[in-house]
């Protein structure tokens, strides 16, 4: 594994990870100063024209990598749940990936008909990837916050973590986690590396850093910003009231994309 | 030719069309209530990491026509000089468009190089290709305001302009054109529909209805707002000043690309 990218994940002073969805938005980001880059699999697919976390950008997620793993950054990619159940299929993936460069990969244990993968499926899928390319920051993606309504989340998300640690994750991301209380049991619970998701109007940087969260993702935000950004300068133009046109969240782009 | 985006081309009432460079933007106006969407090749070309103007984006552009047909919005798609100076090529190119279902076409007569296709050459490519997809509405870029510098550009635009018309251009599209007098002089040369280019800050949409112009383009200013809108807010997540961040120019993102 890259050390450098993974002695970017410091307790007590997170990686701000900025996520993209093309090459464009990695070379800006790039030189605007930020020392890695993710990419975002809602906007991939919602660039493609597909719904997000349904399996149906393989093609343009390697194809983004490609692009991004040419800047000077390093580059970690959101495969989803990695375009396969069969642990052969994604671990082959991330050695593809791994070929080009790239520095980690997201794998989600949330599956597109928005429950999750059974534990112990997706934790071979983890293992099959961690022996096929070991220097990848394998960053597990665990998607109980999402998709485990009405179960005991904290305690779901724990079995989680242990599982695919001891699978051989480098990082745990848990989107959605938020409680000062959650937060401490995940980091205390195994000895990885935690990533969260920046949220907007909730997040303080500072706070979860003194907590000793070690990675910061903006997952779809920026994605969603810049299409707001287009469309209200658009609707500026044409002499309505840009303004009033909101950031759309991560429903209205899939319902956009499915409509 | 698809009357109904013919008739969106009205003298007094210019057509304002948003120029997308993947799906999610052209999905997003066409809710936002555009009735026309067109393609930037400067965004289509950048988001894939590859320079503009360059011809470098054949696959790219058909592949993102495919996805933005299934809008119910009429398409206009941005095929730099047609990824060919050969007219049989850029005619089968237009034909494989048509039959996907775009309205539209740009065909533009600056070359990678910086320089201005020879007239003669470009009206043949324009010929073949309104004989191969009659039905597709063909504007004729003329890039004599970008590329003729030092020459005089009213004259050479204006003997562009006739040029193409002779050779079944439906419409025109002089970007960078802005006094009033060269808009009236093109306006009546010759019948055809004259697209100018949004320029911020400068352009007066009624002032360009009431010279008669019929259709305002945004070409990459989408664009560049949606990229500055990301970095912009990348940057004040991580506690910088995003509001500093500008809109980058055009030469700006080519140079992202390159460098």
């Amino acid at each position: 594994m890259s050390d450098e990218f993974r002695n970017l994940h410091a307790a007590g002073r997170p990686l701000l990870l900025p996520n993209v969805w093309d090459y464009a938005g990695g070379a800006a980001l790039a030189r605007a100063g930020f020392a890695a880059i993710g990419t975002t699999s809602l906007g991939v697919a919602a660039a493609a024209g597909r719904a997000d976390a349904a399996g149906k950008t393989r093609h343009e997620t390697i194809a983004l990598a490609k692009a991004l793993v040419r800047l000077p950054v390093h580059v970690t990619v959101d495969i989803e749940g990695g375009f396969s159940t069969v642990p052969e299929d994604v671990a082959a993936l991330v050695a593809e990936l791994a070929g080009l460069g790239v520095a980690g990969v997201n794998l989600e244990d949330g599956r597109p008909a928005g429950a999750l993968a059974p534990l112990h499926d997706h934790a071979e899928v983890l293992r099959a990837v961690k022996a096929s390319a070991p220097g990848v920051f394998l960053n597990a993606r665990i998607d109980t916050y999402w998709l485990a309504q009405g179960q005991p989340v904290l305690e779901e998300t724990l079995r989680r973590v242990r599982a695919y640690a001891n699978a051989g994750a480098d990082g745990v991301f848990v989107p959605g986690i938020a409680a000062d209380g959650d937060i401490r049991a995940v980091l205390d619970h195994v000895p990885l590396p935690l990533n969260v998701l920046y949220l907007p109007g909730r997040t303080d940087i500072k706070r979860l850093g003194d907590l000793g969260v070690h990675r910061i993702s903006t997952g779809s935000l920026l994605f969603r910003e810049a299409l707001r950004a287009a469309v209200a300068l658009a609707l500026d133009i044409a002499g309505e009231d840009g303004g009033a046109y909101p950031v759309p969240s991560y429903d209205d782009v899939q319902d956009l994309i499915g409509g």
